[in-house]
């Protein structure tokens, strides 16, 4: 029998997380407050986050210990199986050997976990209640409920209204683990009030839904806010992934050739590769591609600047990929991936030239994300489609040159809370959406303006 | 850290099948072909089974190797983590432990691929096209749907009409994986057609789609039947989820005092149990427990008796505790266990006083299911939550005992798909039925009467 899997044991679990602010050849610009426009304090910030999390938001420290609770809870699913992708390679007749690291098998089903648990574990320890946060596709609002469960937490989740709509067993799964959920726009905050006003019948949008659940969390006392994606302390704890793959990889003396995540805030593409970014810095050779859907393309066409985090202004002005904050992008079903803005670490790493990005359109994605599902079982997440694109083209390519490359691709999610989705792409019902150009040149007309301090 | 998770790498994967048929103490009485009224001919059968599956059926033997094509399929996703509860344990503050093995990692979400695999297989390599099967829940046809399509193979399933509305995105998995899905009562076979004309309403019975989908077998050449419980050879497929017990509960040098499965046809609870009821006739103490739904209790107030497979008198009769062929279980969520009989080995073992059965409530069943998705995260399936029932209950009988009991059951599958189950109990719409004694006395009065041959 060839090998398919490769599981890594629970002792042999990384005890640390990796921040890559400690090795990136260029610093993060720092953050600015919506309201004064100077440069965020983190006792600003601790209005709505934890300290621990802010001091590991700014921190060029290489490592943080993983606390033994969060590694408790964690190893309720972790480490997550390695796994090669045998029959999509024969599909593909590719010489490309073809890994992923498989982690839909969380039990909120996708990478997400990975930080709502640390999440939840430091909010609690600081004495917080309640946690309130956004969801797109349904996938950070069902983790983060997971984590504030198990920890003992109150939970509200806004979940962006087209998402709420497509995905009705979200809803069933939030309240299953005890949270409760609002459809964004919604009658709760004065952002989603406004909208409505404007638009009883506005789909919603992560930077809407982000604006709901930061003022849910400014103007309550024990409560804090919590972001799936996006933030650096969020890219650090999801580098337990790259860091258990880089281990599984070795174990097999295997060595990617290329390593690919999908991106919509950038969260389980940061945690694949950073550290193989890291080993990069230090002298691998390794491509990291990072693929974006072709309908919210901010890293390939947006710009690189300072722009609000959420459409409310309520959020941290920050340095990264936008396409600017009023962006409302088209209804596509990776909900995950409808973010008008990135990662600034990803951002940053992106114009420093260690990632290159692509953009995908739904319909190559969905192609071959049934390919998967009848390859390898597995029915991935619409985000997660976009990762198995990246993957298919590289290896279609290592076909074409007749080489035989070694490819690593996250498979961050499941579809089992998306099947409409796979409803209306089988039943030809789904769509490419263009490029929407002139409402992104809108949106970035109305960019903020901030004024960097002079640098030593 | 405390360990959570017992993995066995894919190399110490069981490389055999068990057939408890080769140590029970009573054989099986003969199958009954339900035209003739005769003992059923193998060439009979194989109208609708392949003669590797019907040696299976039928065979002393003890062992059989699985072959290198179902061993490199089902490495996809097994071997299957064994888990300790801890999270379970401290909420029930008992003494006990308890493990659990996680049979919901597969793409399909449940054990069933482990004899879809086969199944598919076997009928692949004796020149079959398509295979016609039902589903109760849904859990079998998407296992058959995934197999099929791994190997090739057209399907077609008729799914139970109550569970097919409860669930709608089952319809879609089977769909992505290219089967084509009947809601039964359907309007394609003389069985489904005469229901509808009964009663066009009819909610419908495994009993009754089974007859579809064998009658479907039977009027099409190419075509054979596959069914995923209940026979001697699917049982045989499940015991692999035993066997990778065994081992893994060696490797830390536990040895339970009690295992438990939930029972609709039996083959789930088969997997886990047959090899350790080969280790309880071999002298190790250990207590079997069937968990059984109150609302369709074939085992503890059913008949051992010959009766129909199902409704429509296309199966053949078999000897088996039942609750009468014609019986309509009432439309409780666990779809899978809506079933008047049970597999004739379990039945047998029953008998012979090899296990233990209990029926338990709709309710209490979600209750625990609830509190083990809030405790380990994992959101099992409504038939699941039987057996979690089942444990609960022992880690309670432990705790006022006193004793340090090891519990085992079979987590059978996730309820990602059955989330309107849990939207309908957390909302308070779910009821208890009360036992349906009148329809089970009505039901019982319609059993089908064979000659047993002498014995020698």
């Amino acid at each position: 029998m060839e090998q398919v899997k490769v599981f890594l044991s629970e002792e042999d679990m990384p005890k640390q997380w990796y921040n890559i602010q400690a090795d990136m050849p260029t610093p993060l610009g720092p953050p600015f407050h919506p309201a004064t426009m100077e440069i965020a304090t983190p006792e600003q910030m601790n209005l709505i986050f934890p300290m621990a999390l802010l001091e590991q938001e700014m921190s060029p420290q290489a490592y943080f210990d993983i606390p033994e609770e969060v590694m408790q809870v964690l190893a309720l699913w972790r480490p997550t199986p390695l796994q090669r992708a045998r029959n999509l390679e024969k599909a593909l007749d590719t010489p490309a050997r073809i890994y992923f690291k498989n982690e839909s098998v969380s039990p909120a089903g996708s990478h997400k976990p990975n930080t709502s648990v640390p999440q939840a574990f430091y909010n609690k320890a600081e004495g917080i209640n309640r946690i309130a946060t956004e969801t797109g596709a349904g996938q950070w609002g069902s983790a983060m409920s997971l984590a504030c469960n198990l920890f003992g937490l109150d939970c509200t989740v806004y979940m962006v209204r087209v998402s709420y709509d497509q995905k009705p067993y979200r809803k069933s799964m939030i309240n299953t683990w005890g949270a409760e959920i609002f459809a964004s726009p919604s009658d709760q905050t004065n952002a989603g009030r406004a909208a409505l006003e404007a638009d009883p019948d506005m789909p919603g949008s992560l930077g809407l839904a982000i604006s709901e659940a930061v003022e849910d969390a400014a103007t309550h006392e024990d409560t804090n806010y919590s972001l799936g994606s996006v933030l650096a302390h969020v890219c650090l704890h999801q580098t337990i992934i790259g860091e258990e793959a880089i281990r599984q990889m070795n174990s097999i003396n295997e060595k990617p050739d290329v390593v690919i995540g999908c991106i919509g805030g950038g969260s389980n593409f940061a945690g694949l590769t950073f550290p193989y970014i890291r080993e990069k810095i230090n002298g691998m050779a390794v491509d990291i591609l990072a693929v974006e859907p072709a309908s919210c393309p901010s890293v390939t066409k947006g710009v690189y600047t300072y722009d609000y985090g959420d459409m409310a202004h309520m959020a941290p002005i920050v340095q990264m990929h936008t396409l600017g904050h009023t962006f409302m992008p088209p209804g596509i079903h990776a909900g995950g991936l409808r973010y008008h803005g990135m990662s600034p670490l990803v951002s940053r790493l992106a114009e420093d030239g260690l990632l290159n990005a692509i953009a995908v359109p739904q319909l190559d994605c969905f192609e071959s994300g049934l390919l998967f599902a009848q390859s390898e079982g597995i029915i991935p997440a619409p985000e997660t489609t976009h990762a198995i694109r990246g993957a298919v083209l590289e290896a279609l390519k290592a076909k074409e040159e007749g080489k035989e490359k070694v490819i690593l691709f996250n498979l961050s999610g499941h579809g089992h809370f998306d099947m409409s989705a796979y409803d209306a792409y089988l039943s030809g019902q789904l769509s490419n959406y263009d490029y929407p150009k002139e409402m992104v040149d809108q949106a970035l007309s109305q960019l903020p303006t901030v004024e960097l301090p002079l640098m030593d």
